[in-house]
């Protein structure tokens, strides 16, 4: 019997996936692999941490469970895949179905024959146009030689103050490794807010706002502008729009671009990334494509989005190894799903922002339910911020952001789920999620969440945005009421021009204190007592009422 | 506007709930709410932590998340409820629609009108019939009252060893807490197995090798025949089938029972429990049921079950509320999810038990899947067993059982979503679960192990469980093959017959040593090695070759 011949082009993530679950499926196959770096089948989403001091060593992130490293001999001898190390795919031959390979050190080339063509050729560091960027300091973060030699240039170097150019995922969790040093870190971030791409606004904020109490410094809607270097060549500091930054070490992390020169050149379609169709085949059958090259299909948008993931790229390879052996799987898309942990801080996302379910016309309704993780008489519990997106219409969950100390991680992925698999408000709020006191209150925070959501759609409920109430505190014709008991208000002091202090128990009996003719805006610490404040006052008589999203907590007040 | 009048029986979760709700709804409904005990509104899951010294004080779980005692002023100032507290209803008159009410102390009567009646009349705790119970020392646990009289006792008393009848939640959850005393605690489990209706019977055992670890004593198909008492009649010992075992405190906690009586008597439709339909009405219109007095659908598996749990009576009492003030909201039913804290370990279930799959008539197919909850490359990580049940045929998922000291709570929470919404092992396997380092593997554990039961149901992968794994251990006509680093091997030893040790690597070079005319069974510690070993032992001719379901680490072998 014919052998069936693989080349996998890209030996991270996805390259490495599709050529095992390849051999996994079809023994006989032969499988070549072909990696143009020195690095083999590694974590990249571990590289801020071998930078920090979780990971100990850089071997552990190219490591199997059972501590064996997946060198070339390993995938040799387990896995029965030849690898091309240090050889760089130079073109693609679709008609004779030839790619032709170059030793990157000896330039020695050879013409691989494959019938089923795999192109993982992952991303690159997006570099953005600054001059200085060849000073001695300034880093990126790609593969393990880049954070061997950003660590090794900050053990041999004094580094007291380090930029991160980029707010985004690995910009933050290189920052926060950086700190964890004791350098003084600054985050500049182009736009108008961190995680551009991740959260929305509001909750950007009520994270940069965490962040820069644990001594970070964000600068947005900011430009660097030049590196500059001393006489010996090494970084001495920054200029950006708002000056000069003193730094002995920058991080260039704005973001990656995918790598689809050798697509481009076969002629394959490319736009954002290479195109693939559910099965992860391009536009040429015998060759299919995976990982942070691609583009994939965003279940909740319908849109071909470009976010390239780990995760991600492991399914995708698997998809890759089951067809080009003769399945035939589809792969369903993503959610854009993100989640970082900074500190003692979470965050993380799913399916549509806010805006983006505007602008792809839903008539969107946000609920914003701040609560515990654990019982609220359980030690140890922490404070979670859900932020749910839906469709008005259709009661629909289209997107997930949530913040805080405590466990997202568990209720984002309930809402991957649920959005998913296409579940209304009234789904998510009666699941049946897992109950007790070391884990969750009994009405789960996020149970609570979609129930907001309910009244909301239901007209029982009605919410006011932080930025609203914050634009309105100076307003003459809105009255704050601060419910809150007369110990909490300590903490927090609310500056609104027209404020009353009736504690939540006492709103019934000292209604008449509350002028009818104005708008009212209701408060406490986390919008419990505010929403059922409204429902009270609306009762008696009071039309034009609202509560602040998840109350005053979270937000920069 | 006449008021609508709404009298709801029970004041500990679902009532309160359901009155909270009622008034939400309809501001001007006249709501009252009985209660015939001494407490209100508590959470009662978290006795056995404030028995434990979790929870400090018992108003702790009485108490708003702003530290509002919920009494009955609350309630009238709050919320406008009147409360009744030490009333109970003695009989239900369906055609004038009132119920008679009676004041525990001053033995007081008076007929309350009600335009709809909510039972939320809980369970109580199932008391067996054990010469002795009526010892000072016995205790059961199901109100604040109960939970104080026993930590008097256990301050006041030489309390050494504690036994407790029933090996279900709130007995595993107590022992912890009495373990932790100091104290040596013996559960005695008249069932074969601790968690009879929580977990399959490998994965109860696997739980119970961990307890017995931390030093708990497991008796399982062990009746107590009799409770001891000295003297001055405290307990001293109890009397089982496996011999007289000392004590000085004894725990009932061998389940509870839904109290119908009133339901019953009024002539409403009860069996298990009190029969609801979809919106929880009573087999009278007028009259509601929620919370531990009434037995629900489950999804799974269409059948009626009686699953009493704090999470299911808030929800179920928030439906109520809606309806009984003019809205129409379905319960869609529950998921038998249940979740325990037991000192480092996890346990938790959903859907259907591989027992509840078999007798609905589905061919079954499970895996077992262990693996890390962070990046095994992440410190902190621990491990997670998780089993998944899944349907043959449609390759829907049916059921997942997760034990472990890892995070399985966000595991068993997406398995909820996805059973619920009835997803297929592909559809999980392909979820964009939030990923990174600090959260999850690349590939999380569970999808993982939605993977291999698509590899199962593909033929692919071929497994046996733990326990043929274990009868088959001194069979001549099996050969065992560890694939284990010889360091590993230190570890733990496997004791079969006929065994080779082959590390997995040298797998393909060494086939030659294997007999092919016997059956073949592979085993590492996770499995991960020992799969891929009979795809390869396959493909070089070996037919019979099954692995063990999660490897040899879980199990005691």
């Amino acid at each position: 019997m014919e052998r069936l011949k693989i080349v996998v082009i890209g030996g991270v993530a996805a390259g490495p996936k599709a050529a095992a679950r390849a051999k996994r499926c079809d023994q006989n196959a032969q499988v070549t692999l072909v990696e143009k770096g020195e690095w083999l089948s590694y974590g990249g989403c571990g590289l801020p941490y071998f930078l920090g001091a979780a990971v100990k060593e850089i071997k552990d992130l190219m490591s199997t469970s059972w501590e064996a490293v997946r060198s070339p001999q390993f995938f040799h001898e387990a896995k029965d895949i030849d690898v091309l190390l240090g050889w760089e795919a130079l073109s693609i031959n679709r008609k004779d179905k030839t790619v032709k390979v170059i030793d990157v050190g000896t330039k020695e080339t050879k013409e691989l024959v494959y019938d089923k063509l795999v192109l993982a050729t992952g991303a690159e560091v997006l570099v953005p146009p600054i001059p200085g960027l060849d000073a001695l300091g300034v880093f990126q973060l790609k593969n393990p030689g880049h954070a061997l030699a950003m660590k090794e240039y900050l053990l041999n170097n004094e580094v007291a103050n380090a930029i991160i150019i980029g707010g985004g995922l690995i910009g933050l969790e290189t920052a926060e490794a950086l700190a964890n040093w004791g350098m003084e870190v600054t985050i500049v971030e182009m736009q108008n807010q961190i995680m551009p791409y991740l959260l929305d606004p509001e909750l950007s904020l009520a994270f940069s706002t965490y962040l820069e109490q644990e001594d970070l410094n964000i600068l947005t809607s900011t430009k660097v502008q030049k590196v500059l270097a001393d006489d010996d060549g090494r970084v001495k500091g920054v200029e950006t729009e708002q000056g000069f930054i003193a730094c002995q070490v920058v991080l260039v992390s704005a973001g990656v671009r995918p790598n689809v020169k050798l697509a481009q050149e076969a002629g394959l379609a490319v736009e954002k990334g290479i195109i693939v169709n559910e099965y992860m085949e391009t536009s040429d059958s015998d060759i299919y494509a995976c990982g942070d090259c691609v583009v994939c299909e965003h279940i909740a948008s319908g849109n071909q989005v470009y976010v390239p993931l780990g995760s991600t790229a492991n399914k995708q390879g698997r998809i890759v190894g089951t067809n080009i052996t003769g399945g035939r799987e589809n792969s369903p898309g993503i959610m854009g799903t993100s989640i970082v942990k900074m500190f003692d801080w979470n965050a993380g996302r799913t399916g549509l922002s806010e805006r983006d379910a505007k602008e792809l016309g839903y008539d969107v309704v946000t609920a914003f339910v701040p609560g515990p993780d654990k019982a609220h008489f359980f030690p140890g519990k922490k404070l979670i911020l859900v932020k749910l997106i839906a469709d008005r219409k259709t009661g629909k969950l289209l997107g997930a952001q949530l913040i805080g100390p405590g466990d997202i991680a568990r209720r984002l992925d309930v809402m991957v789920t649920a959005i998913t698999l296409g579940a209304t408000a009234h789904q998510v709020a009666n699941l049946d999620l897992a109950y007790a006191p070391p884990f969750s209150p009994a009405m789960d925070t996020l149970i609570n969440a979609a129930n907001v959501v309910k009244n909301i759609i239901d007209g029982k409920a009605k919410n006011m945005s932080f930025q609203e109430f914050k634009a309105k505190l100076s307003d003459d014709n809105v009255i704050y009421i601060d419910l809150r008991t007369t110990e909490e208000r300590k903490a927090k002091n609310i500056k609104a021009r027209n404020q009353l202090h009736i504690p939540f128990e006492e709103i019934r009996a000292r209604s008449t204190e509350i002028p009818k003719d104005k708008e009212i805006v209701v408060f406490c610490i986390l919008s419990t007592r505010a929403f059922e404040a409204q429902v009270i006052l609306n009762h008696l008589g009071f039309s034009n009422v609202s509560f602040v999203d998840a109350g005053i907590q979270f937000w920069p007040l």
